[in-house]
């Protein structure tokens, strides 16, 4: 087992949905990550809050025993995203994003971060992601997500970054506005080409498009769930999942590792939509993990 | 193995994609069905033509051994529909449909086709789906397509033989309009709830989500295909390798075989879509089936 960097947002969300809205509710992808990955092996926080950040929200992750030495809370608000959801629940509309503290966010590792062996750098700015991975001395196995702001903004702070990692776990669209090409299928290859062994392209309620350079795809759907309630963090929580999964593991991971990580995102986030926040997630134990990867390998005519 | 009836169009084509177009191409369900179900099992086609009709295109069916003793050739012209796609082809933008000869359609079968015990009604007008249905003696097994036009023009002779078949293959977006579900996985039980034991709901790139009141879903991915030239005729491929793979097994169709059929109907359609028309599923043969199913079984991680 090896332990997990995660370097991503503490945040609080206003979410509207079909299914109802909360006004400041726990969100991140750092959190939704970690809540993710800590019921698989241990995990490391670099973020940065404010002032006005809950210690309930902070005691939340210790109690999954996730390292927090590496969060900073400083003078002002904690990052603050504002979005809704209509029709399908595939795209979220974004309504507002105060950046906050996360404006001069300057990641500085604990020395004792340092050896992480498997790092994931959320959907932070390209720069911020290579300050992190910089300061970590051998990693055994690097990933990053990232988003349509910073592929529109940031496009060559992004290429060198992506060059550095293993493993891009990114969304359907953004994949190909990454890229040019005109579906998952196509987009797949063109990411790997930039670097990365593998990458993940997430299809939101159809699940993920997995591909790597030596066995090429694995394409599997979401796990159905016939009321989702709010999408927010179904991406991060994936990531945590996938993770978590090869985190446990320990070795440097194999294609067929990263294929059966994908099943254990899909499984979390599965969850992870069924409420508001970090709700359903922070309530999932490990019995419920594997009553629902029962149910979903009979979706898959597996079982 | 039993003999497969099929009720559907048989047409000209004019289809615009990103790769190309073509004027005036073999097109129609009951032709891609024919073609898919025939290399499984024998097919009977019921279907109307004009003059215009080619002697060639006929004989391509009967050189699968396909009967058309139900084909009836009319004065006037044959069906022809003009479409094109753009993007990432997952929807059809209609630009003419022009009845013609199938204006005034009325199904009459054959005596030796009323023992058919699979009938297959693709996407007609529901009262001419029903003429077909009422002159087949004992059917075994009965499976239907639909379409928007139907759903908002005759949504109750729909739902009359709605619930006298037993399995549905309707699109996803059609699925959602006839039941006013957010999403397919809403949707499904709802149209079983309708009278059929199953549906499939057709998702394009996505794949299909297959759901029957007893087993619940099994949802696999499409075949991932990097440079697909023509949609057309994927859906109603999908049928027919569905129903060509069921004929074949003979019996009373489980849910478990469902499912398998839905395989089968994905390998199909994934030739489909690799040219225009009919072109590339003309040339199919056993040994391409056998060849892409081993890749389509390491896709979805069973190899």
């Amino acid at each position: 087992m090896s332990e997990i960097l995660v370097v991503g947002s503490l945040a609080y969300d206003g979410i509207s949905t079909p299914a109802g809205r909360v006004d400041r509710a726990l969100g991140g992808s750092a959190n939704y990550f970690s809540l993710a990955a800590s019921l698989f092996a241990p995990v490391r926080v670099v973020g940065v809050v404010g002032e006005d950040y809950g210690k309930e929200d902070e005691e939340l992750l210790r109690s999954r025993r996730v390292d927090l030495s590496g969060l900073e809370r400083v003078k002002g608000k904690t990052f603050f995203w504002e979005g809704k959801y209509e029709g399908d629940l595939n795209e979220a509309i974004t309504l507002k994003t105060e950046l906050n503290v996360f404006e001069h966010f300057n990641p500085n590792l604990p020395e004792k971060f340092r050896d992480s062996e498997f790092v994931f750098l959320a959907n932070i700015a390209p720069e911020l992601q290579m300050q992190v991975l910089d300061q970590v001395r051998a990693p055994k196995f690097v990933g990053m997500d990232t988003m349509n702001f910073w592929i529109g903004s940031k496009k060559e702070a992004l290429l060198k970054i992506l060059s550095r990692v293993d493993v891009v776990l990114i969304n359907e669209t953004e994949a190909e506005m990454l890229t040019g090409a005109a579906n998952a299928i196509s987009a797949a290859p063109k990411i790997t080409a930039m670097g990365p062994k593998a990458v993940v392209i997430k299809r939101g309620e159809y699940g993920f498009a997995f591909y790597s350079k030596t066995e090429g795809f694995c394409i599997l759907p979401a796990m159905p769930i016939p009321g989702v309630v709010d999408p927010t963090g179904a991406g991060d929580t994936f990531a945590g999942g996938f993770f978590g999964h090869l985190a446990k593991l320990g070795r440097v991971p194999t294609a067929a590792d990263m294929r059966e990580a994908c099943i254990s995102g899909t499984l979390l986030a599965s969850f992870t939509i069924q409420d508001f926040s970090v709700r359903a997630l922070a309530k999932v134990t490990s019995d419920d993990i594997r009553e629902r990867e029962r149910e979903y390998l009979k979706v898959i005519g597996r079982a």
